[in-house]
């Protein structure tokens, strides 16, 4: 069986334009003498569609838009996501996450998924019923076996403890499926392809299935759907791979050999930094933005948004902005001198000093006397979030925020201040990876300038300050925040660990208390597990650390 | 049996002293002579304990609490809120929203939670894995049936459609319960108390059974849970109602006979102004603040915040800043100082101008000649955001926010200026509901000026500005809003019910637009059934509209 994947870029919503790329890859895969073709999980609407499923009119111009790309099928079959309802249900939503095939000019069988994720970024169940049953289609001398996305992440022969009960391969298995298609939309975390590359394989291989197995490829805001679609054979190897960070479109032959494909991901340096680069491009295309603006603070988090904005969008449509105070060293501007000129890109130099000395003017009455402290660094800040957001009015430049994951989790920012801006670009690259991927940008040439890398990270915003005044070294920062963050450790774990008890307890402090700082963040590309934003829901109000 | 109902307010996270408390309930309990103590959901934890409960720490320190609580227990029942796990289930979570039934020293019986909700501000599906059964228990002669929450939401008598298939109340029933306990965490809607009332004497009327139903008392975040426990006989009537945005602990029998209870909730403006009086108090009083900031601008939204707080605080702990700029109206000023001398609140007066003069300045060369737009508008709003956060920084006030929920929802704000803040106070609040509720403050004496009242809305960023320039009239806007964001109508629908097509057109596409505003937007207090934050999701890049 000849099967055409599409690895395509659907938009949220834009249920017309997502149906016309369907119809496109099919009548492509039609010429290409394809038997089936196949689409990811929920394509004419876009993933993930959240609370648009709630709208009956979105669910009836999905149900419209998926018997119009029936219509025009032909004898070649056609697989797509899409949204099904059963009106008759009179419990539950009776909404469905569906694979719709469809042939010679009509739906043929709809399979609807079984399995709904409700974790992490998930919040299928808030939306979808599961199917009431599974089965197989038979098709040109095949028995499909087709599922949608999670239903086949349940296998008891790879997971020790598993998130269902029931699980739909084994019951497509039993009914004799021949072909299994899964289509997905998976999102993007580094190290998450290898294991599904795992686990297909160990399912495919001991079932004995050949697979074809398609993601969709773009980003949904915060989200990225990195493609690399996969198609096993059944002896589970992998025969062939999507593109990564790209759309695609192949034909895999379940009666070919193919020579198996071992690597499907690369260092964690490159493997993100190409994720970033396609995560903030088709952000911006999706919302319209052409161009970029960023702060340039001498330090190597904007450096690196800077280099991210250039691969996305060319250097003739990234601005950065040099905004010194009285407390910048006189090296910040020259290292982001050399570097603006490393890029090609456009730059201003203007001075926040006049404003911080004038709004700190007109406060001083109402500071009763009160001496320095915090006030007056964030009043720094946030004079360059007016800064840039002007600029950003003014020309309708995407503004990019370069916080990354260790400041974020200990709140090392200042609201509204650097916090200012669409998309959190490095938001989820802990300060460790981020001198990682900036060597790895640098392996052939100094791109970004080493001064920028060797000097101690600083925000400043008083005399002689450096992060370290205020945080741990950043190697063991971000080995609290990785146990902390990630793995969901408390204290006497992460203690146990790595030792310095009052550091953790500070750092676990720290996180826990600026809750309410990231609620009001910019959505950050997620490239882990666990991201800030929509996958990590931690209440504001939490007396969980009252007497820690 | 005579059963004491206890509304009280626990702190999530706050595992020790929340048990403390229910320890002091029973005790006061046993003291008067109850049958049976009971106190609300997850009392041990708080509800939504979100994703603490992912954390495995969280969850032993809850166990070991809970087990605290039993072995202090003596004859009468004791019934609280709390999480269970079932470290055998080998798919799933194993995690239970579980009622506790304690007496002589151990736990008795556990009832899960059936019923999970999975919807609006609920995600419980993300934690919570389903009862497998639900039981009595014999108790004094008494056969009780313990549910939770959701449980009792689905009943066939009172629901046309309903959201489960199972009734876990039906099943109940048909087990010979004799007595009901339902123990809530029910966040506050203005309109849910007359709903809860109606559905509950249904119930109790048509089932022939006494219920008692407790509620806890307090904020979190953005939820308000509003008290007002129900106690109904088996005549549906209701015989007992706790007290409104305040703890209670009171004592039903369900041998007595009560003089029933018609009146569970007062004017939406009485009820909402109570719900934000007290929703602002109780996050403040969670979170440590004990003093707010308002921005006065002259205008209502800001006027009506002031009140609250002065109400939630004391006047002695309410600041406002006045901050006019060259095209603040005169009256503005004179408008604010007598509604600060009406509120008797501390007051400053700092112009902006010379700020914004001098930020204007320093960007001018940056703007390349550009005309002025709406940069030059939102750089005003910024530079009142800079004063008010650096007062907040420096004082420790806690910066409330003033934008209404129609101007929240066409995005009529600015992202880091107006927004600036740690609660929206109003954000609920339609601006038409702002009127009725000042007009509802002043009912016996003008403690809001009647020209703040008078005066056409205005955002005073321009000359001669006012928010109809740019918006249709509030009440058309808000009847559109009301019908687009809290009944997910369409826009033909929308047409069909109030005709105006175009200006339908132009909110709708302004609503959706300004998702990325909403999202780094303060939470707000929710006083409907849909306020924006937490329980309405909709994507940030979105197509929907793309051909509209």
């Amino acid at each position: 069986m000849k099967i055409a994947v599409n690895q395509f870029n659907p938009l949220i919503g834009d249920i017309e334009g997502n149906s016309a790329k369907i119809i496109e890859g099919y009548n492509k895969a039609l010429e290409d003498g394809a038997d089936l073709c196949i689409f990811p999980e929920l394509a004419v609407c876009g993933y993930p569609p959240l609370d648009l499923v709630e709208k009956k009119e979105f669910r009836e111009r999905v149900k419209t838009a998926s018997e119009k790309i029936a219509a025009v099928t032909r004898e070649a079959g056609l697989i797509f996501g899409t949204i099904t309802e059963d009106l008759e249900e009179n419990a539950g939503t009776g909404i469905y996450n569906s694979a719709m095939l469809c042939f010679n000019g009509s739906v043929q069988f709809v399979q609807n998924k079984t399995l709904i994720p409700n974790y992490d970024v998930f919040d299928e169940m808030r939306y979808f019923e599961s199917a009431k049953d599974v089965d197989v289609f038979e098709f040109r001398n095949e028995k499909l076996g087709i599922s949608i996305c999670e239903d086949i992440w349940n296998d008891a022969d790879y997971w020790k403890h598993r998130r269902y009960i029931f699980d739909p391969i084994e019951k497509l298995k039993d009914k004799g499926a021949s072909v299994l298609i899964n289509i997905s939309a998976s999102p993007y975390a580094y190290g998450k392809r290898k294991e599904r590359l795992e686990m297909l394989s160990t399912l495919t291989r001991i079932d004995n299935f050949p697979l074809a197995y398609v993601c969709c490829a773009g980003a949904q805001t915060d989200l990225i759907f990195d493609g690399a679609s996969m198609c096993f054979n059944r002896k589970g190897e992998l025969c062939m791979l999507g593109k990564s960070f790209a759309t695609d479109y192949f034909i895999f032959d379940t009666a070919k050999e193919y020579v198996p494909v071992t690597e499907v991901e690369g260092s964690y340096e490159k493997e993100v930094l190409n994720a970033l680069i396609f995560g903030l491009r088709d952000y911006a295309a999706k919302t319209g933005f052409k161009k970029a603006l960023i702060g340039l603070s001498g330090g190597i988090d904007s450096a690196l948004v800077a280099y991210i904005a250039v691969e996305a969008f060319g250097p003739e449509n990234v601005r950065v902005v040099m905004m010194p105070s009285k407390y910048s060293s006189e090296g910040s501007v020259k290292d982001s001198e050399l570097l603006i000129q490393n890029l090609g890109i456009k730059s201003d130099l203007v001075s926040i000093q006049p404003v911080v000395d004038k709004a700190l003017e007109m406060l001083n009455p109402l500071f009763e006397g009160a001496g320095e402290d915090i006030t007056e660094e964030n009043l720094q800040s946030r004079t360059r979030g007016l800064y840039l957001m002007a600029l950003s009015n003014k020309f309708n430049y995407l503004l990019c925020t370069t916080g990354n994951k260790s400041e974020m989790g200990v709140g090392y920012a200042t609201l509204y201040g650097d916090m200012c801006g669409a998309l959190g670009v490095i938001a989820d690259v802990y300060k460790t990876k981020v001198y990682d991927i900036v060597k790895y940008i640098n392996r052939d040439s100094e791109i970004i300038p080493r001064n920028i890398i060797d000097k101690a990270p600083s925000a400043e915003l008083r005399e002689n300050q450096t992060d370290q005044d205020t945080l741990p070294p950043y190697e063991v920062l971000d080995e609290i925040l990785k146990m902390y963050l990630e793995e969901y450790k408390e204290y006497n774990e992460i203690v146990e660990a790595i030792g310095e008890p009052s550091v953790v307890k500070r750092v676990l402090k720290m996180v826990d208390a600026n809750e309410f700082k990231r609620k009001q963040a910019a959505p950050a590309l997620r490239v882990s597990t666990k991201a800030f934003g929509y996958g990590r829901r931690f209440p504001i109000v939490n007396g969980w650390r009252k007497n820690f």
